[in-house]
């Protein structure tokens, strides 16, 4: 029923996954659907459906995860970050709010992404940085690394780098850019793509961390990718690594 | 009993304070120094009691605690740090280890102790920081907190900065250096002294704080110390922005 009063809310979302059992909503664990769910419908002051633009899954983060709900609520858009502290945790952050056109949605507006991955390259533990980062305490060859990630560039079926036995979807995506960034012993690898497939970000860090690690060429790399083969590539990144930048609409 | 194979070793241990109820072994909650002794013991492959620089209170972290102990283990020093990391969690981390005289006790060996206390100058939370640093949302002045910490370097009563209740202790001690730096909206205050009573580093940055704020001048600041009477400072920091850097010895 048309509601001329109800508008259509874009908020972006940061958020550290460590305490979550992913995003999407779940039966019988926490996921941070259902704290936004809750905690904004105190806000809101009625029960709300939001969307998401993606999953995530547990420990994994977000700088800019990208949800919309519809609410009949005058509360002004500007307040609303300020107002959301009051309900949320800390480790969920309303980060800005705009009104969308009412045909926005989260997800299936959504033109393109942008992922990150954080390895650490450093022999003892930091303590500090055990839930952000993947620590690898051997050399990795950040330039192999970079030749391999050149061959994801473009329009590839992603077989071999999605998860193992999910659902049968189309494994076409198009990488826009690559870009692995080196400051001190962090490496950030960023990933801009018009979509990706569930754990393709940590399956191709995986892989690409055996070519850091000279267990695999970059050509080699270039051969697990045409293969489209799963059981070609290497072993599935951890998720604490991995953080959703930015969703592009 | 004299054993001419006890060793007596020193161990700095970096944690993060989190998961914790603080460094001191608790009847009823989860300590570091119980992990310590009931891990370490594993490794040294007899039960072990562990004597650290001082207490740090929950949430509060270490990049550099000192510990020390017996042991009758033939391990390499040059072994145990990695060889901890396979008894310890993520969040406790041996950084170094090595053998000290006879006579070394971690906390009566101390000649001197680094802390640092970070506050984060943001409008907005930051999810992946709530753990590690204190978050105020108002503009600091970080001028006239350097002019105002001035007055704590010297040998002075900090009773107006120590925890109400606390046993009665010689509340004099000397502050060597104080050094308020600014990194973007970081600000990182490090207090080296001979010793520190409990919560003065928390109680100085509260205190501090209300003269970044603009709520008391550096002169203020100055007759609140002089006055001993902790009722005339300000609240307490919370304690994850609190880090022991450093012991010296």
């Amino acid at each position: 029923m048309f509601n001329r009063n109800e508008r259509n809310l874009k908020l972006t979302i940061a958020y550290q996954g460590t305490r979550y059992h992913g995003f999407q909503r779940q039966n019988n664990a926490l996921a941070i659907q259902q704290v936004l769910e809750e905690q904004l419908a105190l806000l809101f002051k009625h029960p709300l459906s939001i969307s998401g633009s993606g999953r995530t899954d547990t420990g994994v983060h977000a700088y800019g995860q990208v949800i919309n709900f519809l609410t009949t609520s005058s509360i002004p858009v500007e307040r609303i970050p300020q107002a959301a502290r009051s309900v949320l945790p800390d480790d969920i952050v309303v980060q800005a709010a705009e009104e969308a056109p009412s045909d926005f949605h989260a997800r299936r507006s959504a033109v393109s992404k942008k992922y990150i991955y954080k390895i650490l390259r450093r022999p003892v533990a930091d303590p500090f940085l055990r839930d952000f980062v993947w620590r690898i305490d051997r050399p990795l060859d950040v330039a192999l690394m970079r030749e391999a990630a050149q061959h994801v560039i473009g329009t590839h079926d992603f077989s071999a780098f999605r998860a193992s036995g999910g659902a049968p979807v189309d494994p076409v995506r198009t990488i826009y850019a690559v870009d692995i960034a080196e400051q001190g012993d962090l490496v950030e690898c960023l990933f801009w793509g018009n979509g990706f497939l569930y754990h393709m970000v940590r399956n191709l860090i995986g892989t690409l961390a055996d070519v850091g690690l000279g267990r695999t060429s970059p050509a080699e790399f270039a051969a697990i990718l045409a293969s489209r083969d799963r059981r070609q590539a290497g072993l599935t990144a951890p998720p604490q690594g991995l953080y959703l930048k930015e969703v592009l609409y």
